[in-house]
């Protein structure tokens, strides 16, 4: 197994997606990593580049049939496929010593019932459930860095987990208890690169509409973790919307105060909670962010404003969900797993306008 | 004064907005109207049609400077003015019988200091203000038809009113009282037709944002209005967002159901509430509306969700912000102030894709 | 058969794609149309307005199976289906003395062998081909008025054709005979209503492109109808680009004038031309015409530029794909078939913004 | 002055524009530049990134008055400013011994009544103007590696040049000579960052419209850089047309190929012309350059299709307006005249989707 500064050999399962281009992108330009294979049943043969002209002298690699021999050589395989393909083979690939991070749900949640009920199908690896890491580095970093298996969070999770968390810190409870709202919006790249009529620019193009409704599978992953992060039941409303743009993603988080928190000044709480975090950016009192602001970049970008300094928060939490929100946190992820500089290959800046 | 089914002469003060050119497509095809003057100091002398085209072969005045003489000559003068201007000119008006229906903001908060603050003007003419019925036809039809001022609502107030009016009726308050989330969004066609950095496309295509943090003029009329509907201290956080879309707003409603009313059926309650409306539609349950659906059509769409049947509301409310938000409802209340069919004038189906 | 002001009982086949709703629309609001049936065979049972929400409250009918009988008992039949299903049934149906609207290509190119090389099929019926009027009304509307079978042109055709043919008339040909370009523009829906990755919003938006290079279907109907319109061998080059709005089509076509004709007044040759058709607007010299001022709208605005007053005409024409370019169009034909005013239902203004 | 692959200290005057904040993007992570100074008059001490979000984090410099001292103190003055005023401070920093890099437009022109016809101001250096070199690296590196002043391109003539140039090389002429036409699409942020009417998202969005027509000012530009290049007269007609996305221009250029030449391999051609461009690609027979595959790369893609190996080439030039068409222009012209490696900081990926 590769670590510190050497360079890691890393394959993608399934990268005919949005974050399987995305993560061809960071990767391609990452210091430490070799990209070694890339695999898509059903384009085996085709030359990435020709689907992705954007990668056109990046990348050399043609997309191959999925070969365990191949990806056993790897020191790490991230998987951008479909729900239910991962956990097949992170059992034999962690048996050779193979890193795992992946970017669907496979790992993500623990309640085996939760996950059959929401993805429908049987857990092929409840061990390897238990074992893997939740991919929130600013929440799960000492894990991450030990892990075989690293479950990469959902786009909104980390949208509204980020956004929460300070909340909940050293022991104490800033907020009174009752229900959160999570009124999320979503770019329309969130939904994936498969053919769908509802997906089409003729209908998704200057319009906006909620969905989602009344069950959402990112719900209990959000409840799931808040719960851990709290260590008590959480009530949180999550509402997604769909906004025609191709990325960003934006909560607007509604929390009532504790009394006992009302002299809390939550500005510097978030700051100081985020200092030293590479990609949380806490902006300063009064800002709005904007998903174009993170547009490309590995950012989480949150603003904390209270009415009237009176009893209520609302938080703000913007990102890319194909970057923070998936491929560039996946890439946040190996780095830490394999010890590198946890910002390798996350230096670009967000495209603006 | 014009009544029943004969001609109604109106006039447009101020016609190059948003606003005016909405105004002008459906009154060039009102079966009841005839458009006599269409007034702006800074375009005097042009031909509307040659700064909006889609309304070449349809509109053939040019735009005048506003002359007195002229509006008098009116049965009904429409402002769609920046906020100042109706207020002005509204006792002269109404003084020779001409009806005043202003789509800007003059007539909308009855409370004199809640005007001033947020409008930082003084207010032209007290009285006429505590006089003006507020536009809203499915609140408050009777004081509309005897009006001699409308002030037309706006496009956030008509979203969040009618989302939220059927929870209390016949004396009986359906929520716990707690506060209410309004988590609104809007097209940018509602910052409306000036030039301004923010509303370029540059600046706000691909992109989602919050604005009006911490407080939004929207705000206290809502719960002016609110207040009146409900009789007592509604406490509501608007919040309101940029889609980069032309047209189109929606609201999504948190409600807290009161213990008293949890056996109630709301789907029920909302399409009884609006069974006799012509431009509200209570979409069946489990429906999400999108606001293309109102693309350029006066209809509001409700839909009304309780997820798990529990104690929560969520209420989603579409309309046209040009429209339903603007000027449709407009010559709706133009069509009640006259004795005409409410609906003449405003058959158009919403433009989908 | 229903002729002058009656009511005419039409059917529309195939009514889940763009045009089968922008159809809808149209009829719905048709003063002499009473919609009998909409057939989907995929679809059949549903509601059309569950699954177009725009048309709530509007069409009440649901798809239903396609049904010889139910078509049978109609005066007219509009075939919003693929390629290759109007030739199946068209012959039945004008036995019977229906008249049929193909909105597809079935019958726009009389040559067959053209026909069966670009779409890839026998023609079902090449003695109907030979009798269907193209249906340009600007063209041919003496042999619409007559035809049982009406092929509707295709959107680029219809935008080319009609830019381009004042330049030919009283048996003087204005251009030089060199190859005459044509740059043509569409937005997304022009793709239709199926799910495709390369019409997804997160393809096609923030993106232009050309595509059928090197060959379009739409160039051999172009070149037959300019052929017959001209009784000469016209070479037209036609390159059609994807530009990331819904709606809207715009050709900028390159001439060369010749030489005998250097003197002409061309913005004068076009008005007159053009003088009384109710959907063809040549506007005033100098003009650009954007796509969104034909939003919605029957009408294909015209803006004719000679740059220098050289020998070069660049000519501008924009149209709605879904209307003047298909079913507006179609609209149109249905009218003149039927003895009714021509703008009977299309007096919709263009939405804009 | 720096030379090598020293830290060169540069100063952006005018940062407030798409130009400098896209400069700002890209030279904030060039490895040899230090950004010391970023100036605009009406911004002075606004930290550039509470105006450019993206840049939190990444650049910690305010706007600063324009200040002679500070930028005589550097060793490269870029002006992402009006045209007009590179030419004002150009003379007082070259004799300092600093050079210039004018992203506007005075120095394009050599021809100053051109200059002056076209830009309505008397030039204020002819003499600097006469030794500026054409800052197209493509066809003037050796020019632009020597010299004081770079006159950085217009966005369409860097587009519509390298798409043409091939086409006349070691004194063969693969042109008929006869007129050539550039059917030109840029994105809406080619209008810059400033307030106006016509670039507001609800006049822009979802509409198309040429524009400039009868002449736009980078048509002499490409005209006189064409002349220079083939040592003739070309006859070229140029219409820009602008498309509802943000970045992104594309040209589509038809061509006549001259009898002599009917035997050349062009796809050839083009390939061995820029087989050694770091930054032109040549995409494979039959290819599509589409906007987003060079979204935020300083990348031009080309394609050249011949219809049925006729006379008429048609080559489609695709780059981002902001990058290639701008600012990463003028970085690659800035390593050229430091004698640094031509791609340093310019090796970004292009964002897709």
């Amino acid at each position: 197994m590769a670590t510190g500064q050497s360079t890691i050999k890393a394959a993608i399962v399934g990268g005919t997606g949005y974050t399987g281009v995305e993560l061809l992108r960071l990767l391609a330009q990452h210091p430490h990593v070799a990209l070694t294979a890339i695999t898509s049943r059903t384009e085996a043969g085709t030359p990435v580049a020709s689907m992705f002209p954007n990668l056109r002298g990046a990348v050399d690699l043609a997309f191959t049939t999925p070969d365990d021999a191949a990806l056993q050589a790897c020191d790490v395989v991230l998987f951008a496929t479909p729900h239910g393909v991962a956990m097949d083979q992170a059992p034999g690939l962690i048996e050779k010593g193979v890193k795992v991070i992946d970017l669907a749900a496979d790992f993500r949640l623990r309640n085996l019932d939760a996950f059959e009920h929401w993805y429908k199908m049987p857990h092929a690896c409840p061990d390897v459930l238990q074992e893997a890491a939740y991919g929130l580095p600013e929440l799960h970093r000492d894990a991450i860095s030990k892990a075989r298996v690293v479950a990469n969070p959902g786009c909104y999770p980390t949208t509204v987990l980020l956004g929460l968390a300070p909340l909940w810190q050293q022991g104490r409870n800033y907020t009174d208890g009752s229900r959160i709202i999570a009124d999320c919006k979503t770019g329309v790249s969130g939904a994936g690169r498969k053919a769908s009529v509802g997906m089409l620019f003729g209908e998704a193009s200057d319009n906006f509409r909620a969905y989602g409704l009344p069950g959402h599978r990112h719900h209990p992953e959000i409840i799931g973790q808040l719960d851990a992060h709290t260590g008590s039941a959480v009530d949180l409303t999550f509402v997604p919307h769909l906004v025609p743009m191709v990325r960003g993603m934006m909560a607007t988080l509604y929390v009532t105060i504790a009394d006992s928190a009302l002299g809390t000044d939550f500005q510097a709480l978030f700051e100081t909670y985020y200092a030293n975090e590479p990609f949380v950016d806490v902006m300063p009192a009064g800002s709005i962010p904007e998903t174009r602001s993170v547009r490309g970049a590995n950012t989480l970008r949150l603003a904390v404003h209270r009415p009237d300094n009176g009893n209520q928060l609302i938080i703000l939490s913007a990102q890319d969900n194909l970057v923070k929100g998936a491929s560039g946190q996946a890439v946040q992820n190996m780095n830490i797993m394999f010890g590198l500089d946890e910002t390798a290959g996350l230096h670009q800046l967000a495209l603006l306008p």
